[in-house]
């Protein structure tokens, strides 16, 4: 049992929905186990300026549901040189902050390995981000909120779509993953996906609108922010240049998508993780961000963690096709 | 008592969220004034085309709930011309259809006065655009929803623009008019408004800016597509210009405006004005819209209900000032 | 113009959607005109315990988009006895708060009302209550939300009552008033509507379920607490034991009419009538309720605010039989 | 691989929403494979009674985003009996139905069991109900819908609970389990949970009372349907005798649990399901349930399906407990 006194707990990277449920356990935790709480404001950034503030049971009450960071989150390009790295160093140090737990995406851990490597302070990482696109854990608190604002989006955009017999083109999320983009294309119906692991997708959708069904009149085609070929307007674009009898909008879901309440399963999955957070520093882990996998928790170096090759299953790509015709 | 035997019902122009309570509202009123109903689908497209389905009480089972509409919408430019407008009578006249009940905005009621004038058919308009831009009514249907739509999202964008200290700049629908920014504005505590009906609201905009709170880190600000700059892509332009330390993003909230299931006011709204316009065809009224103005059904000419010069009450634009400091 | 130099601000009585954000607009108009703020912590309680907190313009941000009330509400009968109210007022003396903003319903207004007879502090009320059964206003601040969140859990119910070719008896919320019955039973798309100001309803109801539409296979039964029969356990008896062969089910909404985010038009409501509220004390009014009457800002004294006949309007129920044959 | 021509596809048992997702992908893979699809309604009642319907790609089309089920579903005693069962043979036979797919939960399951043991019909069934209490996949289609669902609304619900200081008893779905009430007892930060699986929870929650943070004037306890105390009601009564003097409240959640729009992943799953279903019965396989474990398709026997003995995880109790201090 690794002596830990006191948890520096920081969120980093984009926001995404479950981070304060996140924050909520990773602190109710660490009291329950007499260890203290700084919140540290602004990620990298706040830790390098000493923006500290200490935790208590009520600083996370009625926060489970809100979406954002009460902890705020921020760009640091400082901590990204040594000198950055010293004076985070040496505000965790003045402020008696023993370890550090860290809630974001492959940016935040990246700075973490970086760090740990560097100075002797445990760094325990959480998946929070909406795309969903780390290695080490089945999902990413905050993806599932977002793929049912996209799905609830597009709900919206079918009323439209069916009553004036158009084709949407809808884009969301994901420069380079398309995750996002797959299970929402799914559960949008969509007639095809373009997402930026495939190939050829412009091809397919083509042939889909030359081929397909005559007597379908409303068509979405949910598109990946880093897709082959540029994002909505340029799909739309293309689609409107081959096909100028179809009548083609272009909707880009953008920042809603990061905003919210989180869903059940995303406040489940941060309160489980962030307890687990404060129990793996307090059994020696470092280094390792905690997911789960299978419905159990699972511990993953920061470095495999960011590879994120997250391979798209061919089988939900051809599942669009037939569902959609 | 006019002998009404067969109503033609139609919706036209953009859809919006109601439309289908208000077609319910039609069908089943006439039905217990024992009136037959035709659907015309696809608005003036379908009248001229004889794009015709009987309506009974099944039909509009389970649609009160519903956004978009049953009856499908579309342009037409052909009922423009006197030869488009011959074939719809001659179509019209060929199911029997003896008066019309047009769901719409202000172009719909433009196209029904025309033909309201050239032939001996009564139209009846009910108000149903998302815009709020039509004399006659205190709301349109669809309004009440979309502005809740547009509140929703933007509750998700503050998550964000608070977690980030992030200015949002972020556009909703009206092209020339700024009912939807005004309300949603006052309602998502905009720091300002920007509105086709006010003229220098960037110069506002930028004074809030450059004296407002300093302690303030976040800031939405609400624009309407048709406001004077050009909407949101060149007031974030120009702000990012003017005040480069701000973190600026842009948000276009686009179609899903349009859709999703309509509110209770909306439903309450469509239901009385859709029972309203089958009594109002019994009674002998024509080329009338209907609306509610006061809790009161009200009855005004198509001419004046596409006026709409809607006065944009200058307390309002106050008070967000007031509100947002 | 009134020297106002320090307002207390409370909301009393049941909880409502858009009482924060009526809270936000008196804070902050009472800032922008110098005038400070003091927060009471749980309504009349909380004045009689001195249980206050000084409030300035981030106290109130980011609230405007929660439900419930930062302030707090409790019962208090301390302050209908002559001595809970003489500590009330020594509280404020105490406190220099030298006039009253009460947010609440006919209770809080009863209250205020004596207290103002009494002592020489100028009190106005905001008609914060879902029930809507205030005289002087159009809507009460939360009504339009409870409304929202009743049609979409009866939006929830129909997709069973559909599939399961079942009568539901919905209860929402109304001890002494129809009006969140009548309107949310119009948008369900109700079969029948039974509240307090209407006799008879069982036997409409029963007559409906004899002779209706026999090719209707779900139903949707909308009656509020306070009706005849005595809610919607009794109703559901009732039906049962007449019409055994329906597969009749009961859902009582309960608490949950109360609470979640506020809509656009209650916060532009709770808006517009907090900011009128400083405003009208330094304009030397007193003892009265702030409301909006046909969009305007409506002063009434709390006498008449509280008298509460409001009538049904006998059109909408026979509305809801028209359009659910 | 088995020449199958024509599907029979039924719902059965509580309706769940991702039902109509799964009809969908049901039809649509059918049909890609050039295999028919006779829907047939009200389950096994329907069945028996010859009340099918043939369905195209255009029955299931703009129905994935819907609750309920569009085939409807019903008790069946008559089924029950072996004659009930040879009149379904006989009907099946009569509209050249050869294979089955069956979307429902145990009792769906156990009908199938049978039939499949009597008949040589191939059934494959896809678990369809909010209860997620079936062996053989992760999750039932429903379930993440309305664990959503319970949680919108206790934040409802706690927006009264902080305004009023009061102890709020939820019940939620779950006569035989606890799933529901643990998933959402955690997202909703609740103070307890009492589930059927587990014993003494009323010893725990009073001590939680007793001995708890004195500084927390809310609390939320979610009570499973079949908790040993017997609900809601009698749990609230057990608490209000020995705590008099905490403000205590019931909201039974009820059947808004079991509609609404299903959720992404809902729909995802139906999707996968509903296709692997129709592979399934081409690939010979019958008598089987397909699910979904750790992300791969699952193909499990009725008998082990329906032996639902689902273990709670002990761990989850203890987080509820660690997290509500």
């Amino acid at each position: 049992m690794t002596q830990i006194k006191n948890i520096g707990l920081f969120t980093s990277g984009g926001d995404a929905p479950g981070m304060n449920a996140a924050i909520r356990a990773v602190v109710r935790t660490a009291i329950y186990y007499d260890i203290a709480v700084t919140g540290i404001r602004r990620g990298y950034d706040g830790m390098t300026k000493g923006d500290f503030i200490p935790m208590n049971r009520k600083s996370v009450s009625n926060i489970i549901q809100r979406g954002g960071t009460i902890l705020k989150t921020a760009r640091c390009d400082n901590f990204r040189t040594p000198e950055g790295r010293k004076q985070a160093y040496d505000q965790l140090k003045k402020h008696n902050v023993d370890a550090l737990v860290a809630i974001g995406g492959d940016g935040t851990f990246t700075g973490a390995k970086v760090f740990g490597s560097e100075y002797d302070i445990p760094v325990i990482g959480l998946p929070g981000t909406i795309d969903n696109d780390l290695m080490g854990t089945d999902f990413t608190i905050g993806y599932d909120t977002a793929i049912n604002t996209v799905v609830e989006a597009v709900d919206k955009i079918r009323d439209t779509a069916e009553s004036h017999d158009r084709l949407f083109i809808v884009e969301v999320m994901g420069r380079d993953s398309g995750l996002i983009a797959l299970r929402t294309g799914i559960a949008a119906g969509a007639e095809a996906i373009l997402i930026p692991e495939s190939k050829g997708g412009m091809e397919g959708l083509f042939n889909r609108l030359e081929h397909g069904r005559k007597d379908k009149t409303s068509r979405i085609v949910i598109v990946a922010e880093g897709e082959e070929a540029g994002g909505a307007f340029e799909v739309g674009r293309l689609v409107q240049e081959k096909f100028p009898h179809y009548d083609t909008r272009i909707s880009i879901l953008g920042h809603i998508q990061r905003g919210g309440a989180p869903s059940c399963m995303d406040r489940v999955l941060a309160s489980r993780v962030g307890a687990a957070a404060v129990e793996a520093l307090r059994d020696g882990h470092r280094n390792e961000m905690i997911g789960i996998i299978h419905n159990e928790i699972a511990y993953t170096p920061f470095e495999h963690a960011i590879k994120h090759h997250i391979e798209i299953n061919p089988n939900l790509l051809k599942l669009v096709e037939i569902l959609s015709m």
